[in-house]
């Protein structure tokens, strides 16, 4: 039986690891979780759950909930998001939260010893120096949850760091895969979240359509298998049905397979090293899809991704400001604020304007953040 | 270092596991091999490899052998493939021979304690109850050396055998995949030699362009894998880039994927579980390949997989049979003696006159290998 605390369990990795969990109640049990603004969402998940301890955003709310569950601990905000964290009773924190809001509560929660199974990229894109070394010292895992980074990890079993190649993570270009670069000067927010494979939230499908997800992933990887960003290749595979693979240095390469169902990935995190079954997910038809399609990425057409090798090369605190400038220049676009384009102009300019720290502490990680998003509100106004 | 006795080195299998040892000589050794009636090709191997052991197929050409070679032991006949297969100072048999003359020197080599990197399909095909038993009680690994099951047992790595689902063998299709059966009629030798993505030998070729190479494939899959034949799938891949996979009840599927190159899997059951580089191969290039294809089998139109798949679960001595079958009615086809499409017509028809003994013995499997040879040269008469 394993003890999950689950951060952000209204959104649409937290959604699915509910799923996980009511599937196997033999297996998973959920001591915790924490919740956006959904008040009747995280209702329904403690009546269902019973779970010891829930964190939502504010405190009307959880003083709403308090009333209406008095045997459950209700708590709010930064507080409440890393009482979830560390709940004694869990030994596994799943973080599916959106933001770098995830880093600090996951710290607190390796710094207890759990397992982190890891959904929110911008933990390892702006402190992966500090959460893998941390994760190191207390002796835990970090679980990847991410479809790419699961197909990886599962590609690794039973292999030895030393015999790899490279990696190479899939990407399927986006809503705007088949738009040439001056096409995209006049997407709307609608186009964008319109993701030919995936159902996500709004955020990660908009840095699905500018690749910026894929430069996450990559600067992720990086740090979740410890390899120089030479090893780390990104191709083009429009399907997603290939989620990505491992080439091992006498050229054999292993992959992982499967129909787009984020839950295959997230239950491996849970039950690593074993599986479990997933009866009700779509068997991958191979013959029925009859074609897999790979190209090239062409890193002008993708820029994001460029942006992504740039900052992760570089290092220090320069993914952190690159994945700030991200968030609020994707919240500008999302609020029809700016261009889809623009994005990644915003995204650009912060960076040139930031001089990286190298090997920073937490704090200088978080100040980091707090700048470039200052800068992308000077860059706004 | 892992000392090596390679049966069959002059066929296509043999000269690159040569190669294999070739490359690293810090790695593996060849204390012995077994060649057939090339003898300028087994003087090179003398020469270069100075074995302790070698045995050809005729006595005339052991002797020579041994005038020219004194210190080195030379042997014939199916004393000297045994004798090559079991000495002292190998730990590895690579059995690469062709046809059923390979199953009793890998008997004697898995009781003496050597671990089998088996790319002799027929020695699993027609005994694979006494093999797989054999290789339990002596406590000694058998290693895939087909690339199918080399991805499968790559896939196989860092997992459970109760999690596996199934396994999709790859099959390319072979030389007239494109041709509908009527076009069968007529095919030439010539055009059957002429296999889209693999050079191999001549047998193993109209194996698999009549995809009985397929078939004995799954039966090999069926006793390697201990999976019964409901959890064995064959899909059509025209590239052969994808060499095969591992669907497990999470529905993740692994997979292994490369460039058609048979050292590959030949070195990785010599450094099982660990990988050595293997530089001169090509690298694997998705993009520029583009698109994989994958297709349903017609069972209809590859009725020699529908036959193996019948000797395969009837069992007992039938898998033996339709192996002796197919190896006669094969050489008649190279030796222009019957048409294509008899090569099935025939193995269809012995094995129909086949009364199958449940659990045979060697003694049996070998007689029903002796009768179905005989049913065939009836047929042919």
């Amino acid at each position: 039986m394993k003890t999950i605390s689950l951060l952000g369990a209204t959104g649409s990795i937290g959604v699915q690891t509910l799923d996980i969990i009511r599937k196997h109640p033999d297996s998973f049990q959920l001591a915790a979780f924490s919740a956006g603004k959904n008040e009747q969402a995280a209702q329904n998940i403690i009546h269902e759950f019973e779970p010891a301890l829930v964190s939502v955003m504010e405190k009307e709310a959880a003083e709403r909930l308090q009333l209406q569950f008095p045997s459950v601990r209700i708590l709010y905000g930064k507080e409440g998001l890393e009482a979830a964290a560390t709940i004694a009773e869990a030994d596994t924190l799943v973080n599916a939260v959106i933001g770098s809001v995830g880093l600090e509560p996951t710290l607190k929660a390796i710094k207890a010893k759990k397992n982190i199974a890891i959904a929110n990229k911008e933990t390892l894109v702006t402190a992966g120096h500090i959460v893998t070394a941390a994760a190191q010292q207390a002796g835990v895992h970090l679980l990847p949850v991410d479809s790419e980074h699961s197909a990886i990890f599962q590609s690794l079993q039973g292999e030895q760091e030393k015999n790899i190649s490279r990696l190479i993570l899939t990407a399927s270009g986006g809503s705007f895969r088949d738009k040439q670069r001056e096409e995209l000067e006049s997407v709307t927010v609608e186009e964008t979240l319109n993701h030919p494979n995936w159902s996500m939230g709004a955020k990660i499908t908009v840095d699905s359509a500018t690749m910026m997800n894929k430069g996450l992933e990559v600067i992720e990887a990086h740090w979740l298998f410890d390899l120089p960003y030479e090893q780390i290749d990104v191709i083009l595979h429009r399907e997603s049905i290939i989620h990505s693979m491992v080439e091992f240095h006498d050229r054999s390469v292993m992959a992982q397979l499967g129909s787009p169902d984020m839950r295959v990935p997230i239950q491996y995190a849970l039950t690593w090293p074993d599986r479990l079954p997933l009866p009700d997910t779509t068997r991958l038809n191979l013959a029925q899809i009859g074609r897999l399609h790979f190209q090239e990425i062409d890193f002008d057409r993708y820029r994001m991704l460029h942006l992504a090798y740039t900052a992760g090369r570089t290092g220090g605190t320069m993914p952190a400001v690159m994945n700030a400038a991200n968030e609020e220049a994707v919240a500008a676009f999302l609020d029809r604020k700016i261009s889809f384009l623009q994005i990644e102009e915003i995204v650009e300019r912060t960076m040139e304007k930031h001089t990286p720290v190298q090997s920073p502490e937490l704090e200088a990680v978080l100040e980091a953040d707090i700048e470039a998003r200052a800068t992308v509100r000077s860059l706004l106004s």
